[in-house]
């Protein structure tokens, strides 16, 4: 193997792809990155065996070959060199890589010991601008959950309901779900949250079309030069339509930016009360109030002009509904509830392709 | 106690003080601010019992008091405020904390339970300009220890030595000498470098005067509105000028951009050596070049273009080449020594007000 790259896009390549290596594992070569030769361009993958990304940069082959080395020192290092022309030359097991003023060898392992990436390029077909799939996810994910003892709520779920795609992701105390794209095809795809921060950093400055192919049991997000692999979460998810109700006899619309300070200010005195703070609405005086309590601390009334209608009162987590408005792109959020006992929704006076719900705490 | 200050010196004189407030100590008021009236001012103190922090800001007092509230809640929710005028009033131990759209209760205790912060007004008195005295602590305080089991070796000493001040630090393994300024007084002063740590931070924006007293225990820095009290730390400083050499065999000038980007490269294949790199000066090629070897991953030279005399190698721990490297201001630095098993001198060709002193690892 011997080749010649460019700095940035080795740099770029291996940002991309050695956030998915690691040294935890019990198989010591997913810490490396399989570099590899394809024609005239070289792929960089890295994977942790649930999900796997290659990146393919142009570049001067002047022979062929394949080899792992270490993610973190050889990201690391490419990350330092200065931009320009770098040699990659392949001896033994040896990556000898050159520049002008730098010479380094890191010792590789064999490219056969790779786990060999997964091949879906036969099932389902469809795509997506970048720009949609991207703010989508950005609302989405912080509402899947973490909690792997119930994988079917770490995923975020692709599906159609009357002829729209819809993603949607819930962790039973709060969910959220954006409207996508129109759609003929029939979808039911339920992808690990995780796998989706990953396509969103592969997403950070690409607005194009993504081409997603999938089985039964993988799918294939295809952006550009690079690629995310990664598997389906079986099982069936919750009918999650059912709890939103549709009439709320409390509601409340303003401005996004004073939401988001009084939460902060009232999620400071809410520290000792795992999070718990209520909101108050009153019409008389069209003001949203936020109450939290710490017994040994102090207590904390926060208030903000909004349009109201009705008069009542929730208890919601501050994190939960911090999480909710910073996610909301536009200038005014409308928050809306009917009792103490049902869920608080969250949506755009002027945009309703987005709703988050969260369910109420006792209060 | 009742009174108006406004949100933006409030909130600048908190996060000066709450930092040396802890939770962890023993004491429970030690996690408190002090907020006492004097005058037409609110002064603002934190406390560790080795430092002491007190600020103070003007204010529009209604009724004298004192009170000391938890210092991370007062911080946190001060910060958060929008600018503009707060009130604050107590009743009881509670301070009641309104502005316009927020009203906050926060629970405190007594002024009395605050440890009375040392006064020492009476003691030897000199000045320094803080623009003088934060570029010099900058430099210095990188070399000081953190290894309390050797007390003299965790502070910065202040001596004169033929009618000039100088600041020095050292760990044993490096040494940081900075010239202050000319001197008639009699000054052999060693203050704890984390104190001098928090004095950089108080000095941040701040050029003007900083009037210093002491007397045999402690030390006051006084900068505008602000002061800081430590304690001196004992015992007898090591005779550190007799481990500087004073001639060398072997020398080389360099852009510090350049000296920075190799050793930051060579740093990356010395993580399993302990951080041991080989400099290697070579006046026929007139390269300053960095080896490191990492038995496991590899090896790497990075090489730099640099005006040499002589032709010799010495070994060093690459955090500490880095360190030294960082501080210095100038565009060029040179690097001497004589052989791999005497110290190696950094310093900047056009400004000798500054040394920088490193142990060589034994290769």
């Amino acid at each position: 193997m011997k080749l010649q790259v460019t700095q940035e896009n080795l740099s770029k390549a291996l940002n991309s792809v050695a956030r998915v290596a690691s040294t935890r594992g019990t198989l010591p070569v997913l810490a490396n990155v399989l570099l590899k030769t394809i024609n005239n361009r070289l792929s960089i993958a890295g994977t942790n065996l649930d999900i796997a990304i290659t990146h393919y940069i142009g570049s001067k082959v002047t022979k062929e070959g394949a080899i792992t080395v270490p993610a973190r020192l050889m990201q690391d290092f490419v990350n330092s060199l200065p931009s320009g022309v770098i040699n990659l030359e392949l001896e033994d097991n040896k990556l000898r890589i050159t520049t002008e003023k730098y010479q380094s060898v890191i010792n590789g392992m064999a490219a056969d010991d790779f786990p060999v990436m997964p091949d879906i390029n036969k099932g389902t077909e469809w795509s997506i601008t970048g720009k949609i799939l991207k703010s989508a996810l950005q609302q989405i994910v912080i509402a899947a959950s973490n909690d792997e003892a119930r994988p079917i709520l770490t995923g975020v779920l692709f599906h159609d309901y009357e002829g729209v795609l819809y993603a949607v992701a819930t962790d039973s105390y709060r969910l959220a779900e954006r409207v996508l794209i129109p759609t003929t095809e029939n979808i039911k795809l339920l992808v690990p949250a995780g796998a989706m921060h990953d396509l969103l950093r592969i997403l950070t400055d690409y607005d194009e079309e993504v081409r997603i192919v999938h089985n039964n049991q993988q799918i294939l997000f295809k952006a550009g030069d690079v690629e995310l692999v990664t598997r389906l979460i079986e099982g069936s998810y919750p009918d999650y339509r059912k709890l939103i109700p549709k009439e709320f006899t409390n509601k409340a619309t303003l401005k996004k930016s004073e939401f988001i300070n009084i939460t902060k200010v009232s999620s400071l005195f809410a520290r000792e009360s795992a999070g718990s703070i209520t909101v108050g609405l009153d019409e008389k005086t069209d003001e949203l109030n936020l109450h939290s309590t710490a017994s040994q601390l102090g207590e904390n009334t926060s208030s903000a002009n909004a349009k109201v209608d009705g008069k009542g009162k929730i208890t919601l987590n501050s994190k939960y509904l911090l999480d909710a408005i910073s996610v909301f792109n536009g200038e005014k959020i409308t928050i809306s509830f009917n009792s103490k006992l049902e869920p608080a929704i969250l949506f755009d006076p002027n945009n309703k392709d987005y709703l988050h719900v969260i369910m109420p705490l006792k209060s």
